[in-house]
Formats: structure tokens, C-alpha cells, sequence
């Protein structure tokens, strides 16, 4: 990788991750202009040089990452589908949005993977989140001082398991399993609504903060781009997760993006959750 | 089966289905005992002879079960997983308890068949739901007036497919997919606590009343006991799934049961969805 990487196309979605990078950018030093979709993007974005677009406005999009020296583009944060019909496309936007459109007829990795190609078919290099971030993704073992127990790691390992076969399902990336049982499956609703359906269940069925026990598992799908969409958590996941009753979150080791880590750690250690991260099998080379 | 079964044990925990199986049993002519489980059984079961227990009263459950002459027993309704340490059990209830907690911690499944296995020592038949509601599971084809097209056959299919491989892993029987996303997946929230989150998700995701897209699948656990927990819908799954902007419901042929089917059929006619029954594969003999 180059010392002085090129200017930094930012698509930035909904959420806390755009503004991670953006963070992370200006604190290296790199050069960024920040594309903020219109209706998702946070407006903590309008600090860094960027301009605002439709979703469908690609040419526009595509003029813009040119006339500022982009080199590369990192798609980051949370956007919703679209109703394809209401979208308003450039000239640019209506050429490829028939393939974008069928894409999205197979899911959301299909979909992430069309929109991606677009960019690559226009000579851009795709970074990923995490390769951005650096280290800022889950380590192997212990984060915070809080280890887990034998049996919170079953829960947490089969909360994993599920959340992989979910994945290959192209369902969602996060599962909670306490004392065995699967309590709850993460789709479309994501990983904060999920918890707070967990806080909603019966009392009997999950723990508690005087008594923690069962794990939140977050695991990329299988078929997932990692580029671009690979889990995250933050602060309000470990929030979330302890108001739901939860012993602690995992993930698997460096495919799991840390938002703000000392945070997540200082929250965890505080609340009393675990964080720990699953290594990855060892593969034959 | 003899032209007089003999008096039949429910073991009745919440919801719909015990009401629909004693009312069966009464226009039948058939005797009944209805074991009412403590804090889930519906007071509507009040009108038959029964006695009301404690979960973990196995002992006097049986002792009930044979004053009354019962030859069989149906497990139906819901009952959320106890907090094993505060059960009351009496002294039959506490030689049995071991061997159903550690089958609780294997998932749903175990845990049911374990408890099964108790009444099938002491001599009874377990009988199923389905078998005694006869004729009132899903047909094959369409249900009621409206015929599903084959964009929503689609969505339905893969509803029914997600389903599947959930119950494999021991997850849950539904799933919620429009326009072939998967929008949600069942676990311990239940059917109506899912319908509801989808109607929760952004419009654009999923229909409306007034352009229904999507369907609900409801499947068996593969490694389900059909005797027990076969999938259900009523009224209300049907009141749900319009109010989540469903085009229709659907489950497996012969294996979803019907909780007053023309209920059913009136309500799903009023209110625009189709209710379908995909049929089971033929198999090799």
C-alpha cells in the first residue's frame, strides 16, 4: 500500500460507521470527500468536504468522485431498499439501474455486489470499513477484563453457528442464544431491534443484570463482501445487549468492525459484559 | 382407530388450539379431561372437567390422568420455558426433573420429546392435534378465493424454504419474505410478535393494504414431533399478516393446522390474502 494513499471517495450511509472512517481518515491525514445519500447519511458528515445525492444519481455521484481526485470508494453505513420506482435517476443512474434493479431481486448481497461493480467498472478501487479502520476490528479471545465462562462460551458459539446459517441464507448476520435456546434471529429489523425484542421476552426465558447469561453472536454471511458490509458493533450494541440481559457479544476474530473500541470496552467492563472473539479455523494454505 | 376412543388428557397450555381441540372433542361426543397448566391455560377451558396444575406437578398430572380413566393424552398450546430452579415439583415431578432440564438445554425439541416420553412410560397414547381437529389442516392449493400468482408463489416458497432451514436449526417454524428478501425470522417472539415487526419495518420493504406483496411461511421442524407442535394459524395470524402489508400465508399441505378453518377463509377473503397449501414432495416409497 502506497505511504500517501489517494483521496478517498466516502458513499456514507445511516449510522455510526461512516463517521468512524471519516474520523479516521482526517486523523491520518488522508484526503477525503465524503458522498452523504440523501435521507440516510448522519448530519455529524457536513464537517468534511462532500456533497449530498439521491441514491440514484450515479452520474452525478461518478462526476464528483472524478472532478475531486478520488482514487479509491469505501460504501459504509445503512441504507434502506429503495422502492425502485420512486427512485429518480440521472442519465447515468438509468443505465445501470435495470441490473441493479434484478440484483436486488437476490438479495442484499447481489445487490451490494452489482452497486460495487460499478464503481470497479469506472476504474475506482473498493476499501473496505475494516481495512480502513486498521485494528479497530475484534481481536481473538478477551476484550475488556470480563473472560467468559465455559458455558456462556456454548451459548455464544451456537449463537455464532446460527447467525453463520442465517447468513447463508442471506437472512442477517446476528443471533441471541440463552441457555441453549435460540431467542432471537436477526433480519431486516437489525441487530438493536433484535436486542430490544430480547429485553421483551419472558423473564424466565433470558437473564438479567443481577444474573447474566446468554450471547449475542454477529457473523458476516458467508457470501457477503466484506468490503462493505461487515458486521459492526458499537456502545449501543453493548447497551442494548446488557438491557436485554445478556452475559456478552462475539464475533469472529478480525471480521467483526469495532466502533470507537476503548469505548466499547469501558462499557463493557462497566455493564459487566464479555466480548470475545471466536478465532477463525485455521485453513490448509 | 376404534369407533369409541377413550377419554381423552389434554395437557393444555395457552393459546387457541386447546379451546379448538376440547370443542372438537365435544361435538364428537368424546370424553375429555383437560389438565389446565398454571398461569398459561385460557379460563375458557373451564367448562370441561379438568383440574388446574403446576407444570412441574407430573405426579399429580398422572394421578389425575388415571382417576379419570384417560387412555391418551394430547400435549397443545403454548408454554414458555420455566425457570427451572423455581419450579414446585412434587415428588414424581422432582424423579423426572433431572432428565427434562438437561433435555431443555438441547433446544425445543429435546425438550418436548423428553416430556413426551414421561406419559409414554405410564402407558398412554399421545395423540396430535391434527389428528383429532381430522380434516381441519392446511389442503393443498389455494384455500378460500384467492389464487396466489406466481410472483407471490416466489416469495411464498421461499418464505416456506427460510422456515425449513430455521427449523433445522431448531429456530422456529415462520418467515417473512417480500420480493425475496427475507424481512423476518421467527424464534422465541412467536408468529403475531413477528408479523407485528414487520408491519414496524420502513414502508418501502414490504406492502400494504392497498398493493399487498409477501408472504408469511409457517413449516414443521424437520426434527419437530408433528403429534405436538405442528404449526398453527387463525384469525389473527390472518389479521396480522394484513396489517404487515402481506399478499398471503401459506405453510405445507397437511402439515399446518387450521384453527377454525372458515373463520379463516371468511377473513382472508375480506381482507385480500390468499391462504395456500404447498404440497409435499412425493417421495420414493
Amino acid at each position: 500500500m502506497s505511504a500517501t494513499p489517494g483521496t478517498l471517495g466516502l458513499i456514507a450511509g445511516g449510522g455510526a460507521l461512516p463517521h468512524a472512517i471519516a474520523r479516521r481518515c482526517e486523523a491520518e491525514g488522508r484526503a477525503l470527500f465524503v458522498v452523504r445519500l440523501d435521507g440516510f447519511a448522519d448530519h455529524h458528515l457536513d464537517r468534511w468536504p462532500g456533497a449530498t445525492f439521491g441514491m440514484a444519481e450515479i452520474g452525478g455521484i461518478l462526476k464528483a468522485l472524478k472532478r475531486e481526485g478520488c482514487t479509491a470508494v469505501c460504501l459504509a453505513g445503512t441504507v434502506s431498499r429503495p422502492d425502485f420506482k420512486r427512485l429518480k435517476p440521472d442519465l447515468k443512474g438509468a443505465s445501470v439501474l435495470p441490473g441493479i434493479i434484478a440484483a436486488a431481486t437476490k438479495g442484499d448481497d447481489a445487490l451490494l455486489r452489482k452497486i460495487l461493480s460499478v464503481f470497479e467498472a469506472e476504474g475506482y478501487a473498493v476499501e473496505g470499513a475494516d481495512d480502513i479502520l486498521g485494528g479497530d476490528t475484534l481481536p481473538a479471545g478477551t476484550l475488556g477484563t470480563i473472560t467468559p465462562l465455559t458455558d456462556q462460551l456454548a451459548d455464544l458459539r451456537k449463537a455464532l453457528h446460527v447467525a453463520e446459517k442465517a447468513g447463508e441464507l442471506d437472512i442477517g448476520q446476528g443471533a441471541v442464544v440463552c441457555d441453549g435456546l435460540v431467542l432471537a434471529v436477526e433480519a431486516q429489523e437489525g441487530t438493536d431491534a433484535m436486542l430490544s425484542r430480547v429485553a421483551g421476552l419472558p423473564a424466565d426465558l433470558r437473564g438479567s443484570a443481577a444474573s447474566r447469561k446468554g450471547a449475542l453472536g454477529k457473523a458476516p454471511k458467508p457470501i457477503q463482501d466484506l468490503r462493505v458490509d461487515m458486521p459492526v458493533i458499537g456502545t449501543r450494541t453493548v447497551e442494548l445487549a446488557a438491557a436485554a440481559g445478556l452475559a456478552g457479544i462475539g464475533g469472529v476474530a478480525g471480521r467483526l468492525i469495532l466502533i470507537d473500541r476503548d469505548a466499547i470496552v469501558e462499557t463493557a467492563d462497566r455493564l459487566g459484559l464479555y466480548v470475545w472473539g471466536e478465532p477463525l479455523p485455521e485453513t490448509a494454505p
